[in-house]
């Protein structure tokens, strides 16, 4: 860890809420961290860069910056069912200003602690706003959920309800109006309020952890929804050498998004929206109520949306079986 | 690892140059990677940022940015004496120049191959150039070089020399001319191979992972000289609760250093510049034939330039035995 006097205030403001673990044998204030991996288990490693206006909205609260930084990361813990330990920050500021900092340190340090993940090391450096997170995490030799198993004939599974950080978005964004057309008016109150819950969505993503653990050795194949369903689905179809098939109208929605999105929307925030951090797996027919059992240990609901068959890539189906396509597919991303 | 198409490209590039070890049960290409630590060893862990113009002059070669991003990671660990294993590596660009990438990774995959660092994960994201590292290794348990172990009596030592890198980016950015006074001229045709030497030490810095594992268990305390060398060292007089006193004229210079500055500007870059990436370290006098030893058998200079006393600060003393400042410190960085 380079240090410079500015950089030093900041170096201990986050260290005071770095949290503490008995397997950091070193953390923050030297070169590197020190740090004991259980014996018996595999090392989980995964790392993700925010960058301002292109992983959150300029503006965005710098508590829900923080928040989600960690959050996306411990979501690629989940999807892989290991149990999170430490994390390491970089953090790249256009000025030192303690109280973007500490704001930033009640997001990121509050989930963190939900999850007793201990923050062992990183930097601060001058440059635009940008936040790239590690994690590390453990999880028991060959029990790791990998996108390469899923076999023919697994089901597919997906937690928690889809759409809302995308349709959130679109809102911020301007590219969608809530309630367009059709459907029973909405109070205003109440549009409000549904608004906020999307939002939220999109703004302090809840990984999956505990899900993701209770499936460890249970699914045969799991991702995270980050790039959206079918994208992600798609990876599964690829690494694991098979095809998917989901039907839409399986896809589960929450109260809100159905509430201020007509179907046709609502249908492609689901399928293609991206920044959900939910779930997406596969398990065999067998295992349906060690899934659900899972599901409801964990307080996480998890419904299935289709199946694994031969082939490659997925497809999706309405509720008359007819191929359905999204009515307009998102702008590429570069990122 | 969150893929969108483009970046999809950008990953497989990446992935093609990423290295192979028995110790990665899974590699890029999934939410997160999968690593084996040998029994008995600790995790040592760091990470560092380069962002454009800060870290390294606008215009820098791509292949620069790859080696120096990795470069300053494995210093971290080398001032830990630790045997380095894995990265991962975040990088945010401007847009998706394939051109630019493989340069990169020239540099970056270079280096990794040295020192066999496989690459196993990390994201490629739209943004201003930033590129994020973060580096695993490997350390006997109780053996890692801390910042906090010197004792007083300890012989202060640093490896290779200091002030070149500091020298490079002063000639960069103009504020100081070479031979701006005094002492014999140099033919222009060696004064250009002194300054491409200086410039090559800001670019391409060596980090000194064989001194530092050599070093590992022999050493009291080590630090890497990345802030220059009295901050750096003054973090260990901090850590360690002590006082560190050094001579300036026993720091050690490079010809290229001796030929373009005067006395007084060759000092304040050896002593205060930064980027050296050499380290600095304390050891007990009984053990300055081992030191030796190490320092051999590793290729690596070491120089004796001072001891560890009671107190606390860094003192620094010209050779009448005076109190010797820089001429001009530095301008306080943020970064």
């Amino acid at each position: 860890v380079a240090e410079r006097p500015a950089e030093f205030d900041l170096i201990e403001r986050i260290r005071r809420r770095a949290g503490m673990r008995d397997d950091v044998v070193l953390g923050i204030g030297d070169d590197a961290a020190l740090l004991q991996v259980p014996a018996g288990r595999q090392l989980v490693v995964a790392m993700d860069t925010l960058n301002s206006g292109v992983h959150f909205p300029v503006g965005t609260a710098a508590a829900d910056i923080g928040w989600k930084a960690l959050a996306v990361n411990l979501s690629d813990l989940a999807a892989m069912g290991a149990e999170p330990a430490w994390c390491a920050l970089s953090l790249s500021l256009p000025d030192a200003g303690t109280g973007w900092v500490d704001g930033f340190l009640d997001g990121f340090s509050g989930l963190a602690g939900m999850h007793r993940v201990a923050l062992v090391g990183g930097d601060t450096t001058r440059g635009p706003l940008s936040v790239c997170v590690t994690v590390h995490g453990f999880v028991e030799a060959g029990r790791a959920l990998r996108r390469d198993g899923a076999r023919v004939g697994d089901d597919v599974w997906v937690s928690g309800s889809l759409g809302d950080a995308a349709a959130a978005l679109s809102i911020v964004t301007g590219g969608s109006a809530p309630r367009a057309s059709g459907k029973a008016p909405v109070a205003p109150g109440d549009a409000a309020s549904a608004v906020a819950q999307l939002r939220r969505r999109l703004d302090r993503p809840v990984p999956r952890i505990a899900l993701g653990r209770a499936l460890a050795g249970l699914a045969n194949a799991a991702i995270d929804v980050s790039d959206g369903l079918l994208a992600d689905l798609a990876h599964i179809a690829r690494a694991s050498g098979v095809a998917a098939c989901i039907e839409v109208d399986a896809l589960p929605a929450s109260t809100a998004l159905r509430a201020l999105f007509d179907d046709g929307p609502r249908r492609r925030f689901q399928a293609a929206g991206g920044d959900d951090y939910e779930l997406c797996f596969t398990a065999a027919p067998g295992r349906r109520e060690a899934v659900e059992a899972a599901a409801c240990a964990t307080a996480t609901p998890a419904t299935r949306i289709g199946r694994i068959t031969e082939g490659e890539g997925v497809v999706v189906l309405d509720r008359a079986g007819a191929v359905w396509r999204p009515p307009r597919s998102g702008w590429q991303h570069f990122d």
